[in-house]
């Protein structure tokens, strides 16, 4: 859906900062709690919380995280999913959201409305409260900024480092593909995929896919090994190939280290049994660098997504 | 300072996404914590915390909050000192931050190490720990977001609803012209003067004044009153006149009611004793609507900065 247009009395610049505040406050509904809690003041007060918390922060951007062809809805949820994909990634759940959005006065009121029920649908879904944000003019485009607050689910929050060499690298769902098929925007974060991973003594460290295996892969690779695929065991989204499933990046999906000595059947066992919808495939493992060349697929010759390249 | 460069090797292009973060992590300095307490895994995770926190948001956008006339330390330490001056509104004290940016490909490295080494410099003097962040590109221009995460200095968080008819109405500073003379980039956010009204009883709603007096004091304004003001007592910023004072907006200065007994000499003697640079003006006060109308200026003929008008 085009976010702009021509039509004044349609766009943003009819109602005005103030009553954009308003509406914006109707679509959030029931996920934008009453001030001084929420929206309404210099800053949101959040209720005192037990224990560590999580941040992180991402942004959707017109032209580069969605387009015309993304639907309105679509592109609000990404902005959230997005961020939940980070709070997955670390075995959490999350609570609590800020919303800085940048419009052009001839973005449709529609359009945004769509965005912002969009992503209240997924917010809802989440138990994710909307509690404060800002909205500041821009000369071209729109784009939005989503910071996330979480919780661990359990006694461990899983980070990125903590692999060993020997370890197995597993990946959920599939791989490549993403922006043809329109993954990057209907994909599902691994809420619970990540809360059930960090409840494994054997899973050691995590983090999500977003840039490409072969971009992110190398941030859990411990140091002094390589990470050694194989290339046949890599789950592949549709009929994509195997350097498309290691660069399109947007996978939103978890990449983990597996104990090398961890019983591997009973993993596999207790994942069907608690997803049977969702692939959890063994891809490759940490070894040794220096140890004897093999068969297998090394990144090498794979780059990610990356900015300003 | 221009942000942008057409010669390439100056450029955020030469260095890369890669290159960049490592970079930024370098200007940042001391005030970016290690992973997991900081950039480099999906999420940021922020130690157990006691009590209730303050959220807000708000971004600078090259062309709105800062321009070519503005350095670019100035444009970083402003991103940082904006949302200061929210959690300085509500009383509290700010303890971390994430900060999302988007950056056109020819932004030059030079600007950008100055931006992060301006806010920087304002992170370590408040005791911010910068957590986590988001770089991404886009095809025209440079913005950046920050979240900025708070806590209360004291028993009392102090909002913008607990003012009452009679109530006398406060301001920090002085007001108007901002722009012209450099100031919405030159303060100083009012946090000690702040977490020290927030320790006064017969202060009794508060907010920052950032998109001029006509605008933001309707929000603290009590229903069923009207804000009256003594036209002479609103404090100038230089040789402003009455308009600019109402409706310049930037003037990051604290607005706040004191109850009508209050003993308001005494209040007046301890802040000189405190804060003998700054003054603490009565500009007026909320009486109940219908009350016999008086000389006093009201502010329905003024308006303060709104977005899409």
């Amino acid at each position: 859906m085009h976010p702009f247009t021509n039509h004044l009395p349609d766009s943003v610049a009819a109602l005005g900062e103030t009553g954009l505040i308003t509406a914006i406050r109707r679509w959030l509904g029931d996920v934008s709690p009453r001030a001084p809690f929420g929206i309404g003041d210099d800053c949101a007060v959040l209720p005192a919380f037990r224990g560590p918390q999580l941040i992180t922060v991402d942004p959707v951007i017109y032209g580069r995280h969605f387009d015309d062809t993304v639907p309105a809805r679509a592109a609000g949820a990404k902005l959230l999913k997005r961020n939940l994909s980070d709070i997955a990634a670390m075995g959490g759940r999350p609570v609590s959201a800020v919303l800085a959005i940048t419009l052009d006065a001839r973005v449709s009121l529609r359009w945004l409305e769509l965005f912002y029920r969009g992503l209240a649908t997924v917010a809802r879904r989440h138990h994710v409260a909307v509690v404060g944000g800002d909205i500041a003019e821009v000369a071209h485009g729109v784009s939005a900024c989503l910071t996330l607050l979480g919780a661990a689910t359990g006694p461990r929050i899983l980070t990125r480092s903590g692999a060993r060499a020997g370890d197995w690298i597993y990946v959920t769902g599939e791989l490549g593909g993403s922006r043809s098929s329109g993954h990057h925007f209907r994909f599902a974060p691994r809420l619970a995929e990540g809360a059930w991973l960090a409840r494994r003594a054997e899973v050691r460290a995590m983090m999500d896919v977003s840039d490409g295996l072969a971009k992110d892969l190398p941030a859990l690779t411990p140091s002094g090994t390589t990470a050694a695929l194989d290339e046949s065991a890599v789950p592949l989204r549709g009929r994509v190939g195997l350097r498309a499933a290691l660069t399109d990046g947007e996978d939103y999906e978890l990449l983990l280290a597996v104990a090398s000595r961890a019983d591997r059947a009973a993993l596999a066992r207790a994942w069907r049994r608690r997803f049977p919808k969702t692939r959890l495939t063994c891809i490759g493992r940490f070894r040794r660098t220096g140890t004897p060349p093999t068969a297998e697929l090394t990144l090498n010759d794979y780059r990610g997504y990356e900015h300003f390249r």
